[in-house]
């Protein structure tokens, strides 16, 4: 093996072993001691690959939010003819069951350091745009007259108000929704939204 | 002083150097020896008064809980004559105002382990159901032939469509609505679901 292909194969086996982590025990859990353990590496070999344990954690996001987007994309196209709000429900249900069996691995893409003002890898920066259009296509069926801006917040709001209810709802706070009525919850958000956006 | 009276000076010692703590470095910093060395006590002190660290946490969120109340009640007083639609938007507004201007106090009201199916202090249920009071009173208005379980759904929907957008936007997340919009994004989801509601 190459110098190269060696040290892809280490920050693969790296970033598995910081999934895996993730999945079982959430993100606050990683410690680069473990991994390297995990990995078959030393402390220091990891740092010749990674930058920092936030780097990996990133690694592991990008899979993550590649796997979700996939499921999303695919519950989605079965929706194709639907009507706008309907597209964008079948979006918002299947990010809850998502959620709902990952949410260790799912929390973790919203607990690494990463605003709007830093750097933002741009493979993240695409696949989430992926996902925002799923939203924005629909609304600007809604409303074509709406100007970007609009439809940009629009996106964003009720991006943001169903990942509310998918948050306290798979975390089962006191405030949150009770989880058989969720999918009927998000559902009446979206179509509340999507009515008032095509007025 | 009474035995009473200075383990009740105690616990108000503690709960002041927890608060202190939070405001500033959040809840996962809270550490045992920390709060001793400010409160003035040994570190086994706080175990005759506090059962654990989660307990002053708690104790904490109680008086984050009952300031923001407090804030909140007052915005919506001076909006008591409007619609249902706006006054819910003034309490809205008030949560997100309260929010940025304390965020670590307020992120930490999410993160003390209490699920719906645990031992909710009453005092806490009780705060709790007075903030959602503000929501379900107006949805009540606007639907005045919906059965409860029907009014607690869209409060509960409605509560954690905001509370994601105030999230997402206080922690300046790639996926937010930016700062600026905020307001606005939250009135158009409130508005789109009062509409919804009263159809």
């Amino acid at each position: 093996m190459s110098t190269q292909d060696r040290r892809a194969a280490l920050r693969n086996r790296l970033t598995d072993a910081a999934e895996a982590q993730i999945a079982t025990d959430g993100l606050a859990s990683l410690r680069a001691r473990d991994l390297a353990k995990v990995a078959g590496c030393s402390v220091g070999a990891i740092y010749t690959v990674f930058e920092d344990l936030q780097a990996i954690a990133l690694a592991v996001n990008m899979r993550t939010f590649s796997t979700m987007g996939g499921e999303i994309l695919a519950k989605v196209r079965t929706a194709e003819t639907a009507p706008p709000a309907e597209r964008m429900i079948a979006m918002a249900h299947a990010y809850l069951e998502y959620a709902t069996r990952n949410p260790l691995r799912w929390k973790a893409l919203f607990e690494v350091e990463m605003s709007r003002d830093s750097d933002i890898p741009p493979a993240y920066a695409s696949a989430l745009a992926q996902l925002f259009s799923l939203i924005s296509g629909p609304l600007r069926e809604l409303a074509p007259e709406a100007d970007a801006d609009r439809i940009e917040m629009l996106t964003r709001g009720l991006f943001s108000s169903i990942h509310g209810m998918v948050l306290l709802g798979v975390e089962n706070r006191v405030s949150a929704v009770p989880r058989a009525q969720l999918p009927d919850a998000i559902a009446f958000i979206i179509r509340a939204g999507c009515d008032a956006t095509s007025k």
